[in-house]
């Protein structure tokens, strides 16, 4: 990339070679609607084959090293087995998932449920979950509740949100010392009238209330629209709490599409934030959470992959000084500018070589294409039951 | 209700007497969220089942003496024998829903499909479900497609447009001289980037090419944030192509909430464009379209049709002509009150009334409680597999 | 209104009578769109006149006993003979809404401005303020900052929230032991890609770090599409951070029409959130903040007084007892039904009775309009500026 | 851009070099929000100095070559005169933009207005100008309408369509054959409750209902969240019935900001359905209608023509066939693909060799500001009044 100067070529690529983004094992399975969930062919059977699906992504991109699991989506006997199948193929185990929304017993909520009984049977689930984190060596807990309620009086706002700080703080004492809980925020759905932890404000209220290892996650898809996200980025940077993101892609609600394909202006903003904080490599949890209810998941993982990649390559090109002196100086059209010269740079070249120099072949997606892996797991995955979202 | 004159009181009561609120057979049945369907005892578990609970709520309400089938979900070997059952239990068959979106062949769309031989089959499910109209003498062919994309560029807008105005062509060309064509909009969802059929102008479009059989139909869900749907429900109806309503609540995206439970005052507007345009009668489809994904169906459905009628006994008491004489004045504030005026009257009184006049038991939810009817289909309906919504 | 049991009947009207509802001196000025400001006839010309028109309300609805002022518009010499002449007229002075955003060094901010000078005038405004709560009476201050951008890179969002909170806690030190600062949040308008406080999340965060006598203001125009209010509602008297209302309608934005006219049932579950906790006549101010940009303003504002103390009556009447009952039971129907039987109550009768017995006349807008008032102030206020909102 | 193929960037280039976008006169002037106009020095103080201005855009983007007048605001005794100065400027006067919301009269409406002298006025001004359009040369008579009701029951929707049937149809007929009447939409502002025009259908209805020569005007910033403005730019062209744009930015409502600044791959989106129609030189307009609140407006303006020939050259670049070849066989990763190859693509180098070619200075920005243009007429304009929009 010719145009670029050497020291900015060689400082980004060094922040490039630094950048982790976590895949998630139920990107791999099958995934839908409530309309339909459309199978496709070669899906993981069994959590083994998820992270050998997750372990291509990494191959192919050489950012993707480790792969979050779902609990019970990935229940396993053996977690130090999976961790050592992981290893094996170069990739590690990373965040683990709670689940507590489809059990029956959930209905009317896990933490926050009216039924004290099921919220024993939540609370448990959410320490069997840190006791599989001390298996797997994973640091991360990411809780996210479905809990909420459908109509106006069905539940009381206050004893509910009594519950939850409860259930938190209980699953919280519970934490080892180099373990994080990170709270989840999300408007709406399942829940259609209240969601129990709807933004980050209530997040974040819960997280200062438990202590300096409860952070915020941000699902890119989980805001009210005209939401400015790198808004809540950088309020939550500035306050200790981010603790990571869910990467997706949304033009409605929580679609979650490929992030960076609704709206890659957006995803740059968010990565701009970061960059400017100097929050690339200081222990937020860049993770996809994305469903590919249409087209092939592992080529569409790679894809997004790629996507934040650029995105964070262009936030890395931003001339901060440049840009401090025209907001210093009021000049509006200016800063804008030196923002949007930036995002509009083509940052492939770059990607491209720095590939090359990390022995990896310039263009992932051709080179997963070429390497005949969909059409051999096609071939093998037969039999058995293809893993689904939400199932 | 000694509040309103005796003339009022009768007008009103001979209006309310001639509505009629459809219900869906897929209410009834189980339902859910891309998270998780939670199941609930007694649910029926064929078309036959359903029109039993869809006849209770007819009798205890009395205004409800149709129910819409959804094909394939209600497919059964003879028509004829259910539109006797259906006639047996004091209902009869009603709206067809043709259904072109669970096969896995439609994963790229149904009707817009980019292989010819989907397209050919989806049409052919349109035809096939005018069959099954003329078998259970239904009027109304209610078509909704979930036909779109997901990601910019995936398909051609107008080339998807095209296809979709042969296949409502060759359907409309099947129709008796009897029968309608209803065509439903939807803003997004399970399509996520493009909507082939997104709002009424698209819908309101196909319509008038196709004739004056064919008619849009408003699902009170549908619409993207800050939609003014009486505004849709005047201009329809000043077209003279508004041909039915799928009622329901949203909070949020298309939440299939019980009608009238979030937003009661919309509801009453929408009634009261159809009362001042004196179309409560003359052949608009009135449908609920609605999950109960918590609560008891039966008992839900019963609610929703009260509070159709409800804000139809609200509607009805505007005072037309005081309402048009501030209009004309200009006097924002009074034109206000009048129908503010009929919004805040408490109608139950009315209704408990008329509902005696009818030999109902003035409360239609008290006494379904007292007949112990879930208890017995919750005794009688084990073993077998429960009908869901989306299988 | 004889449906009620006669201690309901006192419990409601003792809480209504001591209900207080604060109406604003902009609201009798001129307002408008920026497309446009339609001038009314009688419009008040000077802080005098305004709340000479808040005066009047008060004596027709009898629950609006207070003004709230806005600096600078209603700057004047001596805010003691201000405060004497609205004690004369039966009203006292209220909240005081500081504005920094009219002046030409604001285009930039005010106290997040790039420019320290800026922000130094825009500090010693907001102490000015509190001078003049010394002098009027006041304990409240209200701030409402339109401070923001409207192009991704203008300016930083992390410096701007440190220069917000250097400058709330210099004002905050200002206050005496009997004031308090309110702090106001709004999604966005006049700033139309950043706003520095635009969600709760980030006024809650401000107040937390100011002290005890921070609270945040909850204008229910303020909000993204979709936002539950009456969580956040819920969320702030849990944490104890509610301070007050500004009460107004929206059907799309910060639309600003009179309270319960867009969504009467929010209106109402805002009330009951209020209502549950018993925080309806524990410091929480209930403000008026609106723009009668078409309709005449008193006769707007009374009915906005009304709509108001309509809600409050029907949030009375919710069975606690019963609601609490059913959810705890998880009854999702019958809880959300013991809510809509109190929504469902016209209450109007109720408040007639209780005007009654205040001695004032049960229907305050045909006692208003008989009243001549307005037809008094168009005659006598000729000559002159009208006072204007945003001028 | 030595990427590109030389007949690829020979057929961009050609069609960039017969690019036509019309700049609006009132973007020159001061504008503002309801709460604040920020006056900037050196604004025109006449119809005169606004085209000076405009013909400055062109002068540095070669792309500019007229400009769009609203009447009143612009009006002036002759408009020979002012059609004369814009060609010695090197500019013509382009579509004509009717105000009917600034009068006092249009309180309640203007075309639709209650009072039938009002109505009256309404449709004159109209007429008159197309009269204006006969003097001017103008093929385009542009019609926004703010009319709108604040509150449910303010007016009645049918009779108001009515109205506005009528008020279009006497004005259609005065056209000239080679004149056309662009109608527009918008969703809410300045009218809160419901706005007579608020969406595409409506326009839609009303232009087919006219005839060939009313076409709808796409106006970016005028939808509700989450529509698909693409879409509705697919339906009009394949109906025949786009007749142009006013371009801007928006993130919440009609925030009316540089087009391209809040989404620029939603700007691409739309002209590459433009560029696959073949519709980028066969009628549509392409304007700007923004206003430059706080950003210097000539330099706001020449950046906002920058950023439609960006998207522009993006979407000529996109690759039909392969986009086709992968649409037609079901690949939704690489249809996406093909569509976001070129959106990547930094176009910056292939205009400023345009330019070059051209006689244009590269970089258009760099050049106005070195010009001392704006300096010059900070000195020239003073006294007078500088001419507001919205005055």
């Amino acid at each position: 990339m010719s145009d670029l100067a050497p020291e900015t070529a060689t400082r980004v690529s060094v922040a490039l070679r630094a950048q982790r983004i976590e895949t998630a094992s139920w990107a791999y399975a099958n995934s839908g609607t409530r309309f339909k969930v459309f199978a496709q062919e070669g899906v993981p059977r069994d959590p083994y084959e998820k992270i050998a699906d997750a372990a291509v992504v990494h191959r192919f991109t050489g950012v993707a090293p480790s792969v979050a699991l779902h609990i019970p989506w990935d229940k396993v006997d053996d977690y130090a087995d999976l961790a050592r199948h992981a290893r094996e193929l170069g990739v590690v185990l990373g965040t683990i998932n709670a689940n507590v929304f489809q059990d029956d017993d959930y209905k009317l909520g896990s933490v926050t449920n009216p039924d004290p009984a099921v919220r024993r049977k939540a609370i448990a689930h959410l320490i069997e979950c840190v006791d599989i984190m001390d298996a797997t060596g994973s640091r991360d807990l990411k809780l996210w509740f479905s809990d909420g309620t459908n109509y106006p009086g069905q539940d009381d706002v206050r004893t509910r949100q009594g519950r939850l700080a409860d259930a938190l703080a209980e699953t919280y004492a519970r934490l080892g010392d180099q373990q994080r809980m990170l709270l989840e925020y999300k408007l709406f759905e399942p829940a259609f009238y209240l969601t129990d932890v709807p933004d980050w404000g209530t997040a974040y209220l819960h997280c200062v209330a438990l202590g300096d290892r409860a952070q915020v996650v941000i699902d890119t898809g989980h805001h009210a629209p005209g939401t400015n996200i790198e808004f809540i980025v950088a309020m939550l940077v500035r306050a200790g709490k981010l603790g990571g993101f869910d990467f997706n892609s949304r033009f409605y609600a929580d679609d979650d599409l490929m992030v960076g394909s609704a709206d890659p202006f957006q995803l740059f903003r968010i990565m701009h934030e970061i960059v400017l904080a100097d929050e690339l490599d200081k222990g937020i949890a860049f993770m996809l959470d994305q469903c590919h209810n249409l087209e092939p998941k592992i080529q569409a993982v790679i894809r997004s992959v790629l996507n934040v990649q650029e995105a964070t390559a262009k936030a890395l090109l931003v001339d901060h000084a440049a840009l401090k002196a025209a907001q210093d100086a009021g000049d509006v059209l200016e800063a804008n500018a030196v923002l949007m010269d930036a995002y509009n740079t083509d940052v492939r070249p770059l990607l491209r070589d720095l590939r090359a120099d990390l022995g990896l072949d310039p263009d992932p997606i051709a080179a997963y294409k070429r390497s005949g892996y969909l059409e051999k797991v096609k071939a093998e995955r037969v039999g058995g039951t293809q893993a689904g979202w939400g199932a």
